[in-house]
């Protein structure tokens, strides 16, 4: 696995360069990122390109020995552009243009800006493209980021007619899809269909769902203009994008497919302050994030991507300054982090960012380097690090174990229609990859349309619309399938499934759904339903039933079928039981602790706050650390 | 009592109309509406009428021997009426429009539109005003769901000022009614005074109260023109039209005057979910709605009926799909509450909706048979209940008892100006209204200008502006009067009363008001200060005073005057007194039991989560269930 | 101290105000302030001076002894000026228009309005500035209130653009200073600058930093040109502007700059209930306010004014009508905020108002009479205090004793990038400045630019930006100085410090910033370190660590520098320590007690619920009151 970090040559005097490259290599660090918002520095005027700059960043890295990762810097067009067409950037749900002054200040849709971002990637790749230091492309940075991908501008709604027209081929089949008739929505062409957004009430979910689907599209269009024009001019080298955490605003596997390898973005600190974790997880992770934050991303895009390559383009190396609240990582933690990508299978970790910047919108970002060009406390991890991943050797790829289903437009689906207020596909999967990993199980998140034989266990959190193609996967499964709720319940127009769901999934039938206030609960032996409750007709066993009735799991064949939220308690029971039947090695992991393994090797990780200690049953040979692993440390064991 | 159905032929197959219809009749129900959202279908094309459809729907459920409630479809103007006359769309609040996508997309002040919803609704009443199916019309739907009687479009201000100049006809005489003088507010004519949206700060109370009216205004004109049309071509048919729960932002009592029978549409646990219950209450309740939530609105719309007709148009049959969390409803509620209509006088009690639809805005809202066809668990509850109707016969009238005073410009006035965060006029009504149910208690709850004679008990729990018309009427009423804080406080135009509040009401004067925040209380024996304090300066009798010396209520000889927030245990402690005066037989109902008196007839309603014994004092035959009644049982006795 | 009040002779009939008058005298008052929203009618119509009225109401004050503040009335300018100049309204930072109907719609930046209101004043001064009754003018009225400082209107843009040019020079300078260069922000022309709202992420920290400074400036240019207008022709009158509380949105010490007197509205009870203080707190102090609420902002503003003298122009006296909840003061509140404003050493008390309004928007604030123009409780209070002060003779000035240096940029820099959600330099300013009340000691809060010789111990509680000036001045005070995080992290452009904070005042680098979410602690012996560390590199020792080690508080030579939030427990601990070192004698006063002493004179005012003693360390002789205090009481002891 390569180290590497993110760079901005463009920040920092040329003098200083040629002694960062250096301490760069000296540390262990192999690839360097850099590009990507430096559109005005390139061209600071319409029409003049400066590359003398970049040309000698460029050289002085290279001399160094370092391998160039080269962003296009279309994630923020200068500002003379955004004069020379104002109606290139987007505008918000509510009506608002979102102005230039930060980044990201475009719309998908716009065929005027798309034709710019062509011309500056084309003239990169051009200058750059046969560059013997330039060894992979990233394209723009972070998709999305800020809530980018939806436009309600005039473009957008012009794009989304097309797109309409493309999918429906006449306005009568999209009345039939949508069920316009509801409310008298019928439209008589698609040139009288607008955007969802400014309705009175809720807009019809067909609506909603083919407006985020084309969203969706339009990044991935976006995306393959550049992909298309570096593939070209760059050969040889590979494509990346860096996604997000707990993003699904569109279909990563969908941008996936052009890419060599998937990279994404890791903060795990900032992600536990920002989403929807318990208060006592976000205080008991404060230090450390909670223990699957990363490892679920890792696992996640590992399945976005083609040939399963993947990278950490941004790797969280202290506080950062996004987030309502910025503690520092515990010591080690950045080491942990590395270590973790790696026993995951990353191909690179770059660091974010080499020093911290004393300026602009991230001046209390922390980098590797402090603003005084001191090292921060990650160098010294990083450079740790470096040496000990030179002496694991290469990794040995893992082995198949847990599969578990997750599909973008499944997050879309419950994010349009939730029923019961903030339950969501994402954060399904989220808890159910969760309660996996603490027994020890490595998981596959894979696309609905991915290869199910060599998975010993199957899971699908929450999938409404359940494609033939994994129908027929599942039929040739033999081992443990775990079906969540509203699984197969919609068509693929967010109509309910024709003779009710769950559809051919499960031999049943949901004739009603319940969505339950916290507090209201249906209480079990160690488990309890809550949030939401389905009740089926069914010839299936009831597996677990609560003491009012209540049955939170239904048993046919080696299918379960969940008719409650997928909550901790529930999935520690319900998975126990598949993971037993598919004969997988259950762990009893102490809190906080997590182990990965690959090939041979056994990663384990602390993330807790206090002193832990492998359980016996972990067995093999320590190669790095301790069978005690203090707070933050990690453990490799060889079988 | 008849039942009935909401039916959208347009929304399935034809050839399984007959079906339905035959179904319909066979569990019992006797009415059926449709057409409430069907203009796109009727009128296809601008200009274009397609009967040949709904005269065959009509015609097959007039074979079945099913009443018609034909509904106007005004409520979801077409897409291409809207196309046509852009601005017939509403402005929010904020400025915004808001665009076709759901329903309610129009504004109440566009001339263009309120003359093409004249046309179809004209055109209807033509096709269908004489045929012998058609038992009743509705008008439009749900007048104002959704925040859309307020618009803030340039329609709305152009009609606001004609209205304004017709109500004060000169400007100095609305300077001087609206203290314009305050903060150089004075306006030179009509035409300068724009709408209140979008102040600095909050707008003068005066101009907001006019506004409010206007609103309100322009929804009876709204209705008024659909009602003049079909009494012409329609004659001899009830006209209806479907009022919402805890909504206050149009006089009902205004609208209802040119209605045959009010119309309203009961959701107890979606309102239990979306309105300001407490947590526990909508922990206890979840699944039944509070027990007075439904009771509260037979009782408002009974006292809106010019001659007492009321139905309930909407009847929720299962699990909804709007609230925030949507449980299923214990098994029996649907009965309970189609009794507790009955019970309380309706004439009708329709279910929402025959089938539910697969697809649109509402799938996951529940109907009468699930989307399989299959009868969900309302079918056979609705069959049962027709039967016991049948079974009880007529029902008698009930005698007055207690009059609650309520007006929808007092909720207006409060929620302008709440001086305390939250407090208004409609959570005081229905405050006292529950403490009197609690009592076992009959309760009228009329408009100011009501007769109160007959009534043993008089309360107005709230109610800023006094009339002359109900000063003289208190001054004829004998029985006790209980008068809640704020009333009598303001003149018509928002001033305070001359002389200080509460003006000729009660001998007093009201000399401070103030407001605390939750945790503040003035604590007396089983009873508490919270919310609002008033300060008197009186001749009055402390009736009830605090251990601080707070008075919470002042008496002189048949008035009470509560100088706090008309809180639960104080209520209890007031009205229980004012009732033994009266001469009222009050009960001691355990919690969760609500009873009600027609005629002969009594009427007891089990809202608890456990079995309820009727107690003692409640005596007579059972003529229907048991003295002990379970959870969502219902008991029916003679006297 | 002169007593006075304010009063609308536009709101009653002229009949009434010989005796109004006659009244005010008599209970010793002084002053009477008018003239505020008065412009429509002073101008009923476009060039129209109707000056009759005005001429009729000053001479009746006038006869009656009165001494008048005139207030141009430019907060509220008439309707028919806002409908020939439609853009003369300020837009928000949502885009929206803020439009006609209540107080302060105008934007600081547009020029006409600018003309008009220099017009009036000068039409005012005109008229007025001779006549010997007036006796000080005020301008305006709470500049800012209702969030109008920052205006996102063409006006402003225009206007920014200039004040950038001026303040950089060249298009170069800025975007040096700002770090345009990070994320593509670079600049090629001053016009191409926009303000910084509605952009797709955060700004610039610098071009916000920029544009509320720019913000600011147009208040104190708006200013300046009325009192420009008054020095030229009311010679020899005081000019006075009355601030808010808790408000920092221009920088009160520039706009002081050229009054003669600084005024403040006081209302500790609308402010407790409106600001950030805890529950418990709102509740133990709901009827008096946070007894450092009132003191904070005397001290705050005696610091703004040039030579000392301020006013409070408009005092609380009774409930008010703009929090959320409004209870009225304990009796004899009105009394004592009336003497701790003496204690502070205010020339002008001046309760806000005379009658309570039965009209408009404030009909709900109390005033010295009620409607019904009987007086209020406040009313004998307002009497019984003027004899009071008059028997107390004149106040002797307060010594010196703690500096406390607080900057309104400061407060503007945290707010912009707060790092931890809602922390900022105003309210760590007055935690600090409570702690140091607690103690019986007084302050005095001043600007960055004040001489601080004579006090004894200095506090900085967060100063981002520490100008040359001020470490000058602390390198030559020889007392304790105590220096609050984030203190000179910050160029004045808004990047970090060269060289690491806290530079030169402090021997130390702050190598890492956490912010940290409630209930995360670093737990020292009676203190203990929330929201915010700070990691230094330092020389200097740790005087205060926590269990784990973390450093609370660091210390070299006199100086003291927080590493951490200051919060209560630990601003008490450090805060006692620099006061002992400073030879200041720390009073131990029970919770509730604040004491202030000016010359020879000790006051003492008892905020809290319950009877308090003085501790016997307070001496003297007791001058007015006793030593036991009741709730609201004030004792005056003479040394
Ligand atoms: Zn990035
Ligand atoms: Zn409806
Ligand atoms: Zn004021």
């Amino acid at each position: 696995m390569h180290l590497g970090v993110c760079y901005y040559p463009e920040h920092w005097p040329e003098t200083q360069w040629a002694d960062d490259a250096r301490r760069m290599r000296a540390i262990g660090l192999t690839r360097v990122r850099i590009g990507e918002f430096a559109w005005s520095r390139i061209e600071p005027e319409p029409g003049r390109l400066d590359w003398a700059w970049l040309d000698r960043a460029i050289a002085t890295l290279h001399a160094a020995g370092l391998g160039i990762i080269l962003c296009t810097p279309t994630a923020t067009p200068p500002k003379w552009l955004v004069d020379a067409m104002p109606d290139m950037i987007a505008i918000d749900r509510e009506g608002r243009p979102r102005r230039f002054g930060s980044r990201r200040h475009y719309c998908f849709s716009h065929a005027g800006y798309r034709r710019e971002a062509a011309r500056i990637t084309r003239a990169m790749a051009e200058r750059y493209g046969h560059h013997p230091a330039v060894v992979a492309w990233q394209t723009d940075n972070e998709y999305g980021c800020h809530d980018t991908v939806q436009s309600f501008s005039a473009a957008a709604a012009t794009a989304f007619r097309v797109w309409l027209a493309e999918r429906y081929g006449s306005i009568a089949a999209l009345n039939q899809a949508w069920g316009t008739i509801f409310w008298s929505q019928t439209y008589r062409s698609f040139d009288a269909i607008d955007l969802p957004n400014l309705t009175v009430t809720e807009a019809n979910p067909a609506h909603w769902l083919a407006f985020r689907r084309f969203a969706s599209d339009e990044v991935v269009r976006f995306n393959q203009i550049q992909v298309d024009i570096i593939r070209a001019l760059s050969p040889g080298r590979d494509i990346t994008h860096n996604f997000m955490g707990f993003f699904t605003e569109f279909d990563h596997h969908a941008v996936a497919q052009s890419l060599d390898a998937v990279g994404w973005d890791s903060y795990p600190l900032g992600f536990l302050d920002s989403f929807r974790f318990s208060e006592a997880d976000k205080l008991r992770y404060a230090r450390q994030g909670h223990p699957d934050i990363a490892a679920f991303h890792h696992d996640l895009y590992r399945g976005c991507a083609r040939g399963g390559r993947w990278w950490v383009l941004e790797q969280q190396p202290g506080p950062v300054n996004w987030a309502g609240h910025n503690p520092a990582p515990l010591d080690g933690m950045v080491r942990l982090w590395t270590l973790e990508a790696l026993a995951h299978g990353a191909e690179l970790v770059s660091y974010f960012r080499w020093r911290q910047a004393p300026f602009g919108q991230e001046q209390l970002h922390a980098g590797l380097l402090r603003p005084d060009d001191v090292p921060a406390p990650a160098y010294a991890e990083a450079a740790r690090t470096a040496r000990e991943i030179e002496a694991l050797g290469p990794m040995p790829a893992a082995e198949k174990c847990v599969a578990l289903v997750f599909a973008y437009e499944a997050d879309w689906m419950t994010t349009i229609q939730p029923q019961g207020a903030g339950l969501s596909a994402l954060w399904a999967a989220f808890a159910a990859y969760s309660a996996l990993r603490q027994m020890g199980l490595n998981i596959d998140i894979v696309p609905p349309d991915a290869a199910l034989d060599g998975y010993a266990l199957c899971i699908l959190p929450c999938l409404p619309v359940v494609p033939n193609q994994l129908l027929q996967q599942l039929a040739d499964f033999d081992g443990p399938i775990v079906i969540g709720p509203r699984s197969g319940s919609r068509t693929a127009d967010f109509a309910i499934q024709d003779g009710l769901p769950p559809g051919p999934i499960f031999p049943a039938k949901v004739t009603r759904v319940e969505s339950l206030r916290p507090g209201l609960e249906h209480v079990g032996e160690g488990w309890c339903v809550r949030h939401w409750v389905e009740h089926l007709e069914t010839e299936a066993t009831a597996e677990l039933v609560a003491d009012d009735g209540t049955v939170a799991c239904w048993r046919s064949g080696n299918r379960r079928y969940l008719a409650a939220w997928p909550e901790p308690e529930l999935l520690a029971v319900v998975l126990d039981k598949a993971a037993r039947e598919a004969g997988l090695e259950r762990l009893d992991l102490p809190d906080g602790l997590r182990v990965r393994r690959t090939g041979s090797l056994i990663f384990a990780f602390n993330h807790a706050n206090r002193m832990l200690v492998l359980p016996e049953e972990v067995g093999g040979r320590v190669v790095l650390g301790q069978r005690e692993l203090a707070p933050a440390e990690v453990t490799v064991l060889a079988l």
